[in-house]
């Protein structure tokens, strides 16, 4: 009974997008490359926003909304940036539709309505909400500016895969504003460490923290920080990032404003952001054969409480005491699968796809011994559990999040290797994991390892600056020991 | 001191948008006809987020996301919806912009990159969400659909004005599918209810219900029922809107399910939404000659502490006490405004332009008096309160609460008239107002009606059918008696 998942090891990418389907995530629209996020999928999303929403404000930062359009002049202004999304913007180039002179109840574009300016769907919100901020900056005493976006973005993509790389996506993205690199050196990474709290205390995944190399950071960036982090199949996904963009941005709009000495200066820049693209992390970090895995703090549905009624049974004494046991639940999100059309094994089957972290089995051999069945989704263990314990159950959902956090980090340790022998490198390579690898800093390096093992630096980890090492390919002296994988 | 605001009488355009502006709401972009919405503005729209999306899970609904984009050919199959929209729409040619060869540094866009099917970016959802639920839709086992979604969408507008009419505005639209037409309508009629509530309960608005005319209704409807307000200038705004679409969707994207009986059906259907244009709302409702006035209930700062520190006054225990008081009122959205560098005239001045509800004022003489001094916003009364007494100012808020419908309640009830004299009509519409006048139910009559006074059928109130009068234009049989007012 029940739907099945290919097993994870006979084909990862079709274990994953079955992981996708059958919890019911999201799934492919009629738009090219654009996908349609599912109320399970999205109440997932609704979760993370508002504790990483909490966590921002309480950082002293505020929500605002920005245009979805940015005229292509405001676009073009800071060149690198420009650059680097110019060959995935969806353009809007015309304002009205007409009826189709050669076929009725058709409509064509109205050739009338040409814009005079192109418009481009934001890829990211830098040139538009900079444009802005050149009038709320005029004076020391305007700074900082600490205000983030929750919205949706557009980068068009050939290669599309649900929630990993999609032509649409929702984000957030951090825009802050501030007088002194310093300060905005700072920022950029409190933001990457409540990124890591985020991934580590709420996704249960463990991350790794450190800045990009040259190549890999984010176009019109000074320095790119991010969390990478190791999915199930040994391959690296970049959970966040957060940027210094320096004053690339102010003085592309030529913001100045005066500082205590009457001195004119531009401003320091920075910008964050994480995306719905942190679901299919959750996917890859925890799923296995048995579909999706939810750590308890995203759980749309924490406990899930099915009652077993055997023909001839007290039905109504049993779903009684479900509800009471749902009540005495009720600081967390508990739901009560009553429902009479279809059979317990059918409900186990879908929570355990929907990866619920608690399954209450109640039926009437339990209630006589005054007992319930507790499953847990992470080990898939089960156990027997009087029915005045239910408070325990506060204590089984801490121990899964802080158990699931473990095995993540077990995981990912098992999987980092130090490597200095570039044979060894290639060879290792080919069955994945975060090689830990000296690199003398140039791009010659990286771009052969890259075209020779797939593998890429995904980041240089705080702290892991060496010139005591020989770089792995070229054999000089190293400058830092940087982590290659392949990735997403 | 402080800004001014140009008093209503004076210019009510004018006077709208200085409270926009003097408030810190929304500015105008570079991106024509779209907004900033500016974090003050933006907190107001979370905390009406927040207490509708409520409502909406209570009732058994749960959000999703959708597609940006709707490919032309699905955006014409219901003709009526298509052709409603077809003038305001922003259409996505091209996916890629490219060098341009006779300008370094600018770009272009690419003429290789036309897309096949052009994309318009959603006016709104029945399209590409209906085209979703043809394959979520198979048995009657599958009914309800109950889905809501909170995302931005555009219209492209001539005449825009921050808030009420923008190219650009966020909103919230819920798209459900019924197996009946009974169902559907109970499904409109319910979300028509939280509307009122919302809109009466927590935005202190009072609302009329009811049906809008063939002319005004949604395109693609078969009926569009509103709630209707009245503004402080004596017109009409549309607040909020629910739609019964019978079976057009489901017919134009051949949607059947099979029955209980296992005949095929097409489904029913409703959407309903309301948008950003509240705010709007909410500064024409209550607001005064000193700005904006905010609603408890949706007032991102409820209760002002301002600290009052002459020289040479113990500045150490009036900020100690501040703060106590400020811990005290810790379950309300309490802020305590500490700063050194403004006076507190320049502080009330601020605060009072944000429409906060409480103020409370803190300085020696109080403390001396074990008392503060508390301003309510809504009607500039000033009151002694012990320290002791601070519980008191829950009921207090109740009570502002209370009073600003109450208020609103009369005001409308003040400019809302019986007329069924078309001299009168004409004469008084000058001056604005909800006027019941009995009509006839012909297009004919509305559209003069229109023409000659500028007055519209905004709502036909429920339990307003009347065969005992006579038309007010062509002085035939009555069918119903409407509300004619202008209108935003």
């Amino acid at each position: 009974m029940g739907k099945k998942i290919t097993p994870r090891n006979e084909d990862y990418s079709k274990w994953y997008n079955d992981i996708v389907s059958e919890a019911g995530l999201a799934e492919s629209s009629a738009v090219r490359g654009c996908m349609v996020i599912k109320p399970y999928g999205f109440s997932i999303w609704e979760l993370m926003k508002s504790q990483l929403d909490k966590m921002f404000k309480d950082t002293g930062h505020e929500n605002a909304y920005f245009p979805l359009f940015v005229p292509k002049s405001l676009f073009e202004a800071e060149e690198k940036n420009a650059e680097g999304f110019a060959k995935e913007c969806a353009v809007v180039t015309h304002y009205r539709l007409k009826n189709d002179p050669d076929k009725k109840g058709k409509l064509i574009v109205d050739p009338d309505s040409k814009l005079e300016e192109e418009l481009i769907v934001r890829p990211t919100s830098e040139a538009i909400i900079w444009s802005t901020y050149k009038n709320w900056i005029q004076s020391y005493r305007d700074l900082p500016i600490l205000i983030n976006q929750w919205a949706n973005v557009v980068r068009w993509e050939m290669r599309t895969r649900l929630f990993l790389r999609t032509s649409e996506f929702l984000w957030q993205e951090g825009h802050t504003a501030h007088q002194t690199k310093e300060e905005a050196t700072q920022e950029a990474l409190q933001m990457l460490d409540i990124y890591e709290e985020f991934t580590e205390k709420i996704a249960a995944v463990k991350v790794i923290k450190g800045t990009k190399s040259e190549i890999e950071k984010f176009a019109g960036a000074k320095v790119t920080y991010s969390i990478e982090a190791m999915m199930l199949d040994k391959k690296a996904l970049q959970a966040g990032t957060s940027h210094e963009l320096g004053q690339n941005f102010s003085k592309a709009f030529e913001i100045q404003y005066s500082d205590e000495n009457n001195n004119l200066a531009h401003p320091f820049q920075t910008s964050w952001g994480v995306s719905t693209r942190l679901i299919g992390m959750i996917i890859m970090a925890h799923g296995d054969d048995q579909c999706l895995k939810l750590p308890p703090a995203i759980a749309p549905t924490q406990v899930v409480i099915i009652p077993i009624i055997p023909k001839n049974a007290d039905s109504e004494k049993i779903l009684k005491l479900a509800n009471q046991i749902k009540e005495m639940l009720s600081d967390f999100r508990v739901h009560l699968d009553d429902r009479e059309e279809v059979s317990p094994g059918f409900k186990f089957n879908e929570w355990e796809l929907k990866g619920v972290p608690i399954r209450l089995e109640l039926g009437p051999k339990d209630i006589e011994n005054q007992s319930m069945v507790l499953a847990k989704r992470y080990n898939l263990e089960k156990m027997k559990m009087g029915l005045d314990e239910v408070e325990k159950i506060v204590t089984i959902l801490d121990e899964i999040q802080t158990e699931m956090l473990k095995k993540a980090k077990t995981e990912a340790a098992g999987n980092t290797i130090d490597i200095e022998n570039y044979d060894e490198f290639k060879m290792k390579m080919e069955k994945g994991g975060f090689f830990n690898s000296p690199w003398c800093g140039k791009l010659e390096c990286e771009e052969k390892i890259k075209e020779e093992t797939g593998a890429e630096i995904r980041v240089i980890p705080f702290n892991s600056e060496n010139t005591s090492k020989k770089c792995i390919y070229c054999k000089q002296q190293s400058t830092s020991v940087p982590i290659f994988a392949r990735g997403y």
